[in-house]
């Protein structure tokens, strides 16, 4: 297995990107090829004993920027690391890409430039995943921010792709929810109301609607979304996250007595943090296109990168390509049927 | 100045609205109304020393229960605590109505029932709002739940409505914000794109777009959205607070050690929640409607009960409904003229 790591794409690029590379060759035995510049990677492979490990280097001269339009700048800069990795994927040279860069650059990449892998046949769009931390099982939310507004059918597709996808993680019968304004059949804005309608007829675990206090739950598997209301809720629940342990630390500081009790608890905050900790999952797949493409955090450190990679390696291993394929293609007739009269008016 | 109360409104009433009651007419001495049912709102009075209050109760023999579907319930039940006192509203009877019940039982008395206050004039669709407490400053956030599906201006005159309400408030100039996902102009669903141009030429503090971990970091006054996303906003919000907040209990429980930190540290917690508390902010208006109308939370103590009086009286001081008619109207021809070419396609 080969798997394609982006070394220009996170905050800290390259630097933490080979790290996470390296440390992800050790672990898990696999080739890893480092795409972007070829004198910094070296510089920074250098720092370690990378003997007996299958580390291999591809130039990329240019970068796809935070700040930049995905759709442009993937145009613009063929020779980007993103392009020039997801290529290799696309050309049968690699298994799986990975890169903690602009999400909306890889989506980009995935779509229109030169190393395009394509919609896999059926998909209305491509959806960007996440694993929640919650207090339960581990929750998919799909979309976060590939799609702001959504048809019916696409946010089916979503539930059916984060099933997959579920499934792929080991999860059997995924529970599939809906995120909405209330948890009744009735609640959701026109394009909820509308899929909700439509799931319920398609063979999937699809369990009804959730509201935004269970996405940290943990009582559903998949959540499914359009990608504005995706990403404001998953930026509600980290802004809320860091506030309240800021909150808590700064209190716990005033005062002597509550200091030396925050001292005293710190395994219990760590333990809490390590649990809610999105450095431990790496990342989640760009899921709806033709290959594995991981999308890591931005703002990941080496073993963010390192467990990214873990999940490109469990994505190939258990084909999640295909299952996302079968699952489309097994709803496809019943979709298009259903759609239809919605279609005509 | 004359507030009704709905008596049957929360979740444990007419108890803790009854006792919210008694305590607002001692802290305000204001004429405090009691609507519901007579016996039962005669019984939890005579638990206190009501001598001196200026406290009525006003019989209503129905309820509009939390499940039940807002405009038919308040059609069916024009006897119900909700329509009877607004009705003393509309009728010039009362100054403000507050509640704690079904928020959209609340929202369809103002609009539908015989006790209709109906909107006040321009104004597309009132809006819910709440007060998110935060690192900083409060911020008010609206639409929570009223609207799923938003047109462009609909969500302009949120902006303005909140605008009017954090001047009542006492905040000068407040600081207007779109929610989106992305602080760039250019983000956002098509009504919130739509809904930035045309809050750029109107006469507002409007800063942008802000992201959803921005909603508890107080840097802004108001926060408008579509009440789809706003309610899973303030659910994520709540969620992850008290998912947090049990997470870390559960942790310091664990340990002898942590425990003993754990009550060491007890009071830097209780600051804490004392901060984020939404009982200290009572509730907040209904806005748009031709009247003062509180929503709060359904979950409401006494505490809550009484601060959300608080908040009507401030409103009835502060002329909510004069600034909100007088900024809609200001912004109106502005407005309707800049909708003309998007109402023609």
């Amino acid at each position: 297995m080969r798997i394609v790591l982006d070394a220009m794409g996170s905050d800290h690029a390259p630097q933490v990107d080979v790290a996470g590379g390296v440390r992800a060759a050790r672990r898990f035995g696999q080739e890893i090829t480092l795409v972007g510049d070829q004198k910094r990677i070296q510089q920074e492979l250098d720092q370690y004993d990378t003997a007996g490990l299958k580390l291999t280097v591809v130039h990329a001269d240019q970068v796809i920027e935070m700040g930049e339009h995905p759709s442009e700048a993937v145009r613009n800069k063929p020779g980007s690391s993103m392009v020039v990795g997801m290529k290799l994927v696309r050309d049968g040279q690699a298994d799986a890409f990975v890169s903690a860069g602009n999400s909306g650059g890889v989506l980009a990449t995935a779509l229109v430039s030169a190393g395009r892998l394509e919609r896999i046949h059926g998909v209305q769009r491509p959806a960007i995943s996440t694993l929640v931390p919650t207090a339960g099982a581990k929750t998919l939310l799909l979309d976060i921010g590939a799609n702001t507004d959504c048809k019916p059918d696409w946010l089916v597709q979503f539930a059916l792709m984060g099933s997959a996808y579920a499934k792929v993680l080991g999860v059997t019968n995924p529970r599939v929810a809906l995120l909405a304004n209330g948890e009744e059949d009735t609640k959701g804005n026109a394009a909820v109301q509308a899929a909700h309608a439509l799931l319920r007829q398609l063979p999937l675990n699809f369990v009804g609607n959730v509201e935004g206090k269970d996405i940290v739950r943990g009582i559903v598997d998949v959540i499914a979304c359009d990608g504005f209301v995706g990403n404001v809720a998953l930026k509600t629940a980290e802004g809320v996250f860091s506030m309240i342990l800021s909150q808590i630390k700064q209190e716990i500081k005033a005062k002597p007595l509550t200091s030396l009790g925050g001292l005293l608890a710190k395994p219990a905050f760590k333990t809490v943090s390590k649990k809610l900790d999105y450095r431990e999952y790496g990342g989640a797949p760009l899921l709806g296109v033709n290959g594995v493409v991981i999308i890591a955090h931005g703002r990941s450190d080496a073993l963010a990168m390192e467990n990214a990679i873990g999940v490109a390696i469990n994505c190939v291993e258990n084909k999640l390509v295909e299952g996302v394929r079968s699952d489309i293609e097994a709803s496809l007739p019943t979709l298009t049927r259903l759609m239809q009269p919605q279609q005509q008016t």
